[in-house]
């Protein structure tokens, strides 16, 4: 992705591999400063993950990749790498998937350091051939809403959703998309609206409460969300608020679609009920930046994630095609 | 309502009339700091209800009818002072009845600061009666969702939702209620918890996108909001993010109810389709306090309202018994 450091133009990703060192795009201080965190060890990886320096479940997997690749190079035991790891952020898919990638692929004989970057290219080319494939969905005068970052910063380049919409751009769709700035962390507002304006695409900023208004009085025709992990029947955990906005699509017959590439999608579980949602620090929500937002003493309570059920779901956009739900097996890879 | 002032507690209303100065509880400080503002003419009034110093339809249209009370001490043109407050905020339905009612009463013989008196002290008795009237709906283990600001700060005192929840309390029925935090101006968050907090009523805040998985799980049993305008169908406008929390409670099986005063039914228009709604300054969204949320020239659109249509509504709480919104009509007062 294209990003400006220190007036400079610089083509990055959102995590790379330098020596031993792994490089994150350090997403706690976008928009207002690029800032480049320079993680030394496994711990400090599990920890970026944990407070969101990174986020995403792509991402976060790809970064599960390079820190695997560190851990080898220090010559740490790489089973109890993933053990930490495994249980920063319980939701994503994909930490779990890379983890189990890189781990096989050791296994198997390959170097880590060969294998994460295999990996994180990979998700970069799935991402790709995701903007391919959903770009169709983007028409002229599109008025999209989205939730949450699933843009390049989500993945390792490229994004879910911003990649169809990049790939529109190109091709001289004309459209506008209303971001959904997704409290607590602000992720909508302060990630996919400076993606979407490096990107020069037309954006608005909505507070989450106006998804329904925007739908009911037909502002939108397209709703478009990434991942954190889907189930084998489509079921699809994502930032908290996605189920809010499928059920209110629904009820003004608005298409919802999700774009994740098929290493987010969890196909040793049958439905959403049993993917684990994990629940972040009250204090995310009682404070933006130092403005604290409630009386002292408040409690909050902050599930970071919601399930969509697969019904509510038209398509899932994935490097493969766009997939109907009910067809998801059909794209179980026959090796993992 | 209770409100500590310098440590003293105090028994306060969110608007009255000292000599010929309109004191008003100042809403944007809180809940950090209660301060009170001193109206000295009805430019100042105006620009307060224009900034959201006093808001909440009922305490907007008790501010109007004090406006006018002093406008006629001060000996000003009363109908030159009714329009500039008209031209304040265009959705709640009270500032407009609140007018007529002072301005009809002036024309019947009555002092403008007699009829200002009797509005606002019909207003917090209207309040006491729906508290009566809506505590049966709230039970032993109800756990409520609520939005905005219902409480006494939004009428001149006790509060439309609050007003049920406080006798619920008193009669010793235990239940709790989760806080919508009601982004942009984060009513929930900083007023209605605040105001649960004085009550000692249980409450966690959360965020609005987190409504869905509060219905979607069975946390919420009963969502309780308050209305700036009713329409003659029940069709409900409220703070932008009731329309979402209605659909969503459906789609959830969870009743919903409106609690208002029959003064903010607007019995002359048949739907919501004709509910002005009011659109504000793309600033309350870019920003939380001082922290800029979006990057710097990002567009924002920020619709305060949104209408609810009357199918979702299980009924209204209002002075004179929980009325069905097809039954509404039949509410209608003879002499307006």
């Amino acid at each position: 992705m294209r990003v400006t450091v220190d007036g400079e133009p610089r083509d990055l990703r959102t995590v790379w591999l330098e020596g031993d060192v792994v490089k994150l795009l350090d997403q706690r201080y976008l928009p207002h400063e690029v800032r480049i965190l320079s993680a030394r060890n496994y711990e400090d990886i599990a920890r970026a993950i944990e407070d969101m320096a990174v986020r995403g479940a792509p991402a976060i997997g790809a970064t599960a990749a390079y820190s695997l690749a560190q851990a080898s190079l220090q010559g740490y035991d790489l089973e109890k790498v993933a053990g930490r790891l495994r249980r920063t952020r319980p939701t994503g898919q994909d930490l779990f998937h890379a983890i189990a990638y890189v781990l096989g692929a050791v296994q198997a004989g390959t170097s880590a350091v060969e294998a994460a970057e295999a990996y994180a290219s990979e998700n970069a080319e799935r991402c790709r051939r995701i903007g391919v494939h959903g770009a169709r969905l983007i028409r002229e005068g599109s008025e999209v809403l989205t939730h949450c970052n699933a843009g390049a910063l989500a993945t390792v380049d490229y994004g879910t959703i911003l990649a169809p919409l990049r790939v529109a751009k190109e091709r001289g769709v004309r459209f506008h998309v209303y971001v959904s700035e997704t409290r607590p962390q602000l992720q909508g507002s302060r990630l996919t609206a400076w993606e979407l304006q490096q990107e020069g695409i037309d954006y608005t900023v909505v507070v989450d409460a106006a998804s329904g208004v925007l739908l009911e009085q037909g502002k939108v025709n397209i709703v478009l969300v990434g991942a954190d992990r889907v189930a084998a029947n489509g079921d699809t955990a994502n930032k908290i608020g996605t189920y809010a906005k499928a059920v209110l699509a629904r009820e003004n017959r608005v298409p919802f679609y999700v774009a994740a590439p098929l290493s987010t999608v969890d196909f040793s579980i049958p439905s959403g009920r049993r993917i684990p949602i994990e629940e972040r620090p009250p204090e995310e929500v009682l404070f933006v930046g130092t403005t604290a937002i409630a009386p002292k003493g408040s409690p909050a309570y902050n599930p970071a994630f919601d399930v969509t059920p697969a019904r509510f779901i038209r398509g899932i956009i994935t490097e493969e095609g766009i997939v109907r739900p009910a067809d998801l097996r059909k794209h179980r890879p026959r090796t993992r």
